[in-house]
């Protein structure tokens, strides 16, 4: 076994979840066992924190600290959306020898896992030896090689209960409600809105997803069809759902001011456009058809999906909090790097995961959408599938009950 | 005491909360004691299942049925927003008639004190004798004499729940962001985003309630002050918050297709475009001045707030249980009749109330608002006497942790 003696740096990096922080407590505690790790250093926002040399040193923080830390959302170190250039990462390069660290650990989506996968690769070059490792975290849970990632269990549960209640609503107050969830190129969050359907006439009733690009006139249809059947209904909307015609998002057509980020992507979050879109569309041409005046809202999940205070799957808080100390514990076996991932070993009652290595560049810049067979015939729902892979992450979920009904006899 | 035999009818209405069910079964379970009970009416859809002769026999339901129900969000029964003209009102007193029913239980907002109000004097008028009985319910915990609404601390308790996570998200990314709440003619909802606060720069940052019309110049100079400050923020508004030149609501200026209820209410709820509009404008206005490209989000929380299951505020559901039974318990007093309410006795960690009965016609069609001293001398945030008031309501919080940051010196 290789003894690099050296220091440490940790970073998050992306749009939060719950759970990230257990990742970078388990890289804390893990390296806190081994002589050979010097300094830990947290670099502030992520590669933003490491350019500006901005680092704050974890060895100084109390064990309640990290402790209460775990089970604080959002990310503790501070995030960033940056991605490096190639000038960024050999300026990153430099920086890690300047600081004498071996050890990098970057918590984040693929885009951490390229950022990381580039500054391998110069230090590589320069024989210089760091042990960097990906620590994956998403709430869209599309990274690839990993069975699922750290982050996605506990968003779920947040889509899944708001579905939970949304259809106790509507069944309360029947209407047509549409409810956005997150999900850019991928309807894992979006799918998990079926995780909680009890009821043969629970919604969703019906769910669109990034991977089946649909016409507004198709989604109008199926309105029309479940409305007609139940006089009710809930609708679940991926925020990146596409247009079939254009290819383009449905939420794009209608926004004026598109705003990109840094990795050139579109706002879809954090507006409510695509929801009141549909909204006025389901008035105006369903109600006209039908003759009749609808009750029609829309309801966009929102930033709570990835932020909300004590909805956090179990599973998903122990497997992130495992991703990161597994990190560490590769990253002592000898120069080796990746990114850490999850294979699930056992089903349902007997769920059970096993962390693996996977490449770097394997996952960078990937994403893994719904394989076909998690995706209905009819492209406007999830199967049985789905909801048995889905169901073990996000935890047990609270009992809902409705009366027998009996009816009394009319006088 | 008088025993005065006859069936019992008990509706839900308004808006649903994650408790109302707890009133319920407070309902049920306390009628199941008293002889003089006869039948258990369960009105469907509130006056609209009266009006339609449409019942269902609450005997026979189970016993694990009607606790499991009591723990499920939203009106097990169905609700309306319909609001009984005075014909309706003569209607449903001569059903009340025909199914010999003297009891008569009604969940629900001020609308339905009304309602029971009037259906009252028609019973009084013809010496029918009906115990009639107003069972508080509102998560915008505006009703009358009551301290506090059964329904409020849960929906107050997600309130403070997602500004703890959305401050967390906004510190871990940096921007400007606005969560509008639920709130048509007062603050109580929005005023619930302070109790979560810990740290001196935690967010809400700004508080906009109806109680305090306000301009979007005003707005955006709050918006600008703080964004200097910190660098970041996090904005709470209702969703009814008005216009100080117009006295329009805000969000009212910008929806060009405005739906009324039942009750001539304008939609605010299931609509984006009040965040929608504020980001824009704040892009536009302070992007330009502060010569900056602005990161600006807007979520609108939703009906989240008012049926996500389990965040379930303990004392809410032990309360809205009690308002219930408490109900019956009046009912088999006597020929009398009322709004049952709340008295806080205790506060702080001696927190305690006690149930008095109110007038129906107190209660019917008036809005309390937050009072003066709850709302700061800027009209931009609640006072230390809200947070007091509020917290034990929601029950308890979960601990947020911060990293002491010691800056590791600049090599």
């Amino acid at each position: 076994m290789s003894k690099l003696k050296g220091n440490l740096v940790v970073g998050q990096s992306g749009g939060p979840t719950v759970v990230i922080n257990q990742s970078l407590i388990g890289i804390i505690k893990e390296a806190l066992q081994y002589e050979e790790i010097g300094d830990i250093y947290g670099a502030k926002n992520g590669v933003v924190g490491i350019l500006n040399e901005e680092f704050i040193d974890l060895r100084r923080e109390t064990l309640k600290t990290l402790s209460l830390i775990a089970q604080t959302p959002s990310s503790a170190l501070g995030s960033c959306r940056y991605k490096p250039k190639k000038e960024d990462c050999e300026e990153i390069f430099r920086i890690f020898e300047k600081y004498d660290v071996h050890y990098f650990f970057y918590i984040g989506g693929n885009d951490s896992a390229e950022s990381a996968n580039i500054i391998n690769e110069i230090a590589r070059a320069q024989n210089y030896e760091l042990r960097i490792f990906h620590v994956p975290k998403t709430v869209d849970n599309d990274l690839v090689i990993t069975d699922h990632c750290p982050g996605y269990g506990s968003a779920a549960r947040y889509v899944a209960l708001s579905f939970i209640g949304n259809t106790l609503d509507n069944h309360s107050l029947p209407g047509i409600k549409v409810d956005v969830c997150m999900g850019r190129h991928a309807g894992w969050l979006t799918a998990a809105s079926a995780i909680g359907k009890k009821y043969e006439d629970d919604g969703p009733h019906l769910i669109y997803i990034p991977e089946r690009p649909v016409t507004l006139q198709k989604i109008l249809d199926d309105i029309e069809n479940v409305y007609t059947k139940y006089d009710r209904e809930l609708v679940a909307i991926s925020e990146g759902v596409k247009d079939a015609n254009t290819g383009e998002e449905l939420a794009k057509v209608l926004a004026k001011d598109i705003e990109g980020d840094a990795f050139g992507n579109i706002q879809l979050s954090g507006t409510g456009a695509l929801g009141d879109f549909l909204v006025s569309e389901i008035k105006n041409n369903l109600g006209e058809k039908l003759n009749k005046k609808l009750r029609v809202r829309a309801d966009t999940l929102g930033y709570n999906q990835r932020c909300f205070p004590t909805i956090v799957s179990e599973i998903d808080a122990k497997e992130s909090f495992m991703v990161g100390q597994a990190a560490v514990k590769y990253a002592m076996l000898g120069n080796i790097d990746g990114s850490v991932a999850i294979n699930r070993i056992g089903e349902g009652k007997d769920y059970a995961v096993e962390i693996f290595l996977g490449k770097l560049k394997d996952v960078a810049a990937a994403t893994k959408r719904l394989p076909a067979d998690f995706i209905n015939s009819s492209s406007n729902g999830v199967t049985e599938a789905f909801v048995k892979y889905a169901k073990p992450l996000i935890g047990k979920l609270p009992k809902i009950e409705r009366f027998q009904e009996n009816i009394v006899k009319k006088r």
